[in-house]
């Protein structure tokens, strides 16, 4: 498995130095813990083969995870960062074999730093810990992404995840404030500071943020807190029309003069999913597109104005009704159901492409014809779901039934939809990643300028190649140049 | 001049090209225009012998940049682009001669777009226009420098200028969707597009943002817009002491629970400058420090509130009085005073230091004591206000009179000043960029393994080293290798 990459193996003797750096306790070379640690959320039957590292760590500290890394640049030796294995892009799947380092027992809450608003995490802390520590004080941690209560921070700052107060906060980036890195070398430095300024030398800060563990592992991460919202309301307005629906969005912030904490869109297919799935109904369930617009602020009546504010607007509009959820179990309830539509998906359909492609808000619209184009084109089904207030819809193509030549076939139809999306201003991924499942589609949305520079940047980090191989970056067979 | 950097110098045959590509009326080889254009706003006498370019070209296209910077990176000719001349830092100073390439024909705004809530612009818009063209949108352009009635939007991006509403809304990167650039070898690729939310490869729009024109030219610039807020209120807060005053800067959003679109604070000598520069009077003004608190929002009823709420929070917490602003005339001779201490400082100084220095927020008290202390020790005056919200504060170190060996002095006196920045976890530069004039000091902040990927990665981009050379990055004798 490693052959392809030109990668050094690993030995026996690199196993016995792993332990002396690590302890017996953190190293495995059992075949079936390295085969469960080895893969993310996406199927493994999404790949040719099912990939495996060789060797499995699990460092607890800063220097040990530099020391792993010094041993590993020497021999030139794959080391593939892990969190907590939710990704939906392959981005920790060890494509090259080597080292799997997870990141799981490096999992302390650091500070909580209230006089300067920010939060200092090792990155094995499962995010809704974050969240409820940073509640604790009285301060909101932005960050949401749907898979929260199980997700690691450091994955969702490597794929910079997004979730669903995006449109408000930004997503997991405009979060980070300062991270301590260790380079491939096995050096260990700090980009930015507890500072909310910076502009000292260039912004490395936000070139790790998305990096997918291709320039160096993050072992520190300092995290912006904000004032927490006292209220919040969570409206579900049904639309006749998924184009009324998406048409109603920049409303909410050009005539209601409001920017939601979310805007959210279920499709009727999606949440007919999340229906069955979870054994529950939701009002206006036949309805062909459902918004969640959810709104916060520190007074109720604020709150309360905003939420008939963007209630009658959406009436003006064609919604079919507003209705507000504004105590914990209805607003739960809804949210349950929006998060579990994923989960619904993969459990009723064998086969399915679940799509993470972002446009420009007002191009939603003629990204959908095209959708159901496509599947009428190619006899699919299609659930559309996810983030319309930024623009990044979770396309799903749908086939209930088994299908022979589905990755043969999904690999058209991607590239048809691909470049739709490219011709309406969008790109591959909004918040998944690229990495081992998106990389091939690289060069239909990056010219040969970008991706000849990410290779060499990549270069400038990470000279031997030895960080994550196989993400992002095209190398030739010699591990250099480009092949794109 | 250009001797020490190596590169090529600007034939008349070169000059006579440049002619070709741009119309003989858009290259000026005028001595004395050159000179005017060849500096910013740091006194000429800061350098040790004034920087010329050796010609000056105005282009008035992507086309055409692209066109200047192929034969410049063929003949291997230094190219530093120039905005408004409006900086702190020296970072459009030419340090090695070669093409001055003013970008103020490039003055367009190409569209204001509702639907997206973005607006794309050329980057020699003056900042002040992009405010107004999206407020005539009903919108918000949230990037607020203090020049920003003379600087140019591009400037604003190669610089991540802040201002005055970074606490809110984060300092100019954070405004900035994609960039058109051109880079080195005159080839033309976007970064970003009209979308919230990419992690399609490595984030190049925000390594490109305050990169000070080292890894390409930008020559277009999409950025975001928020809805407007309806209701604006200042509040001018006298404290007996300058720690008091400090103090309770995190106590607005911990205790407030609000989030303020700006805190700026005036020291006493500060806003004796301004005063008297302004031949005017602000409520006040022998208190040891004011700060000025702006709130916004949509409803007059919240912004009433929450002005209610920071001014009962600062009286129990040491303030003198609270007096608020809420029509046009008195917010405006607030903020007059506020934007005009800088030019004060200049009229009244002869020699000055115009520091940009940024700490965590709970340790400007304890960076202000030592400034005390450095005056005391060097005999000068201080006049300290600026960004108190983010931790960013302009401490000015002042001398009326003649010093003989003011330079050399004062560079003791600033290395002193840094070591305790460093200390407290702060930087050499939140927003006016490093530039010509901080980057001896660059090493005192970044480590060894940082200067030297910074080196590598404008070698990825720029592989001649002709962008904006003697800026951010060291090299050997030779163009190339380490030499901080």
């Amino acid at each position: 498995m490693n052959e392809p990459c030109g990668f050094g193996t690993v030995t026996p003797k690199i196993t016995e130095e792993l332990a002396l750096i690590l302890g017996a306790g953190s190293v495995s070379s059992d075949g079936e813990k390295i085969a469960a640690y080895s893969h993310d959320e996406v199927a493994e039957r999404f790949w040719d083969h099912p990939y495996r590292a060789e060797v499995l760590v699990f460092p607890e500290s800063t220097e040990q995870v530099a020391a792993i890394l010094r041993l590993a640049n020497e021999r030139r030796i794959p080391v593939t960062p892990r969190g907590a294995g939710t990704g939906l892009s392959g981005g920790a799947v060890p494509a090259c074999g080597g080292i799997l380092l997870s990141l799981e027992r490096m999992n302390r809450i650091l500070d909580v730093d209230t006089d300067n608003l920010c939060m200092t995490v090792e990155p094995g802390v499962i995010t809704a810990e974050i969240t409820r520590a940073a509640r604790k004080a009285g301060l909101l941690y932005a960050g949401d992404p749907c898979s929260g209560d199980a997700s690691f921070i450091g994955g969702n700052v490597a794929e910079n995840a997004g979730g669903n107060k995006v449109i408000k906060y930004g997503p997991t980036g405009s979060s980070v404030m300062a991270l301590e890195v260790v380079l491939a070398d096995g050096s260990v430095t700090w980009f930015g500071g507890k500072r909310r300024k910076d502009v000292t030398g260039y912004d490395f800060v936000h070139l790790m943020v998305g990096s997918e563990g291709t320039l160096g592992v993050i072992t520190k991460i300092v995290l912006k807190l904000l004032p927490l919202p006292a209220f919040g309301v969570d409206l579900l307005i049904p639309f006749p029309t998924v184009e009324s629906a998406i048409r109603f969005v920049p409303r909410i912030a050009l005539e209601g003069r409001v920017v939601p904490a979310a805007i959210e869109l279920v499709d009727h297919h999606s949440l007919s999913q999340a229906e069955k799935f979870l054994n529950t109904r939701l009002p206006f369930d036949q309805a062909a597109a459902h918004l969640i617009v959810q709104l916060e602020g520190n007074d109720r009546e604020v709150v309360a104005d905003e939420t008939e504010r963007v209630g009658k607007l959406a009436l003006e509009k064609d919604a079919l009704e507003v209705f507000v959820a504004d105590n914990r179990s209805s607003r739960d309830k809804l949210w349950k159901a929006r998060k579990s539509v994923a989960e619904a998906i993969m459990a009723y359909y064998k086969n399915y492409a679940k799509e993470d492609i972002v446009v420009p808000t007002d191009k939603v619209p003629e990204l959908l014809f095209s959708v159901d184009a496509l599947c009428r084109k190619w006899d699919l089904e299609a659930a559309n779901y996810g983030h319309v207030g930024d623009g990044n819809i979770h396309v799903n193509l749908l086939m209930a039934d088994d299908r022979p030549h589905w990755h043969e076939e999904m690999e058209k139809v991607r590239t048809e939809l691909y470049a739709t999306v490219k011709e309406l201003g969008g790109t591959l991924s909004g918040e998944h990643g690229i990495g081992l499942k998106r990389k091939a589609y690289l060069p239909q949305f990056l010219d040969k300028a970008q991706l000849e520079l990410m290779q060499r940047v990549k270069l400038a980090f990470d000279p031997k190649g030895i960080l994550n191989p196989g993400k992002l970056v095209f190398w030739d067979k010699n591990g250099e140049g480009h092949e794109a």
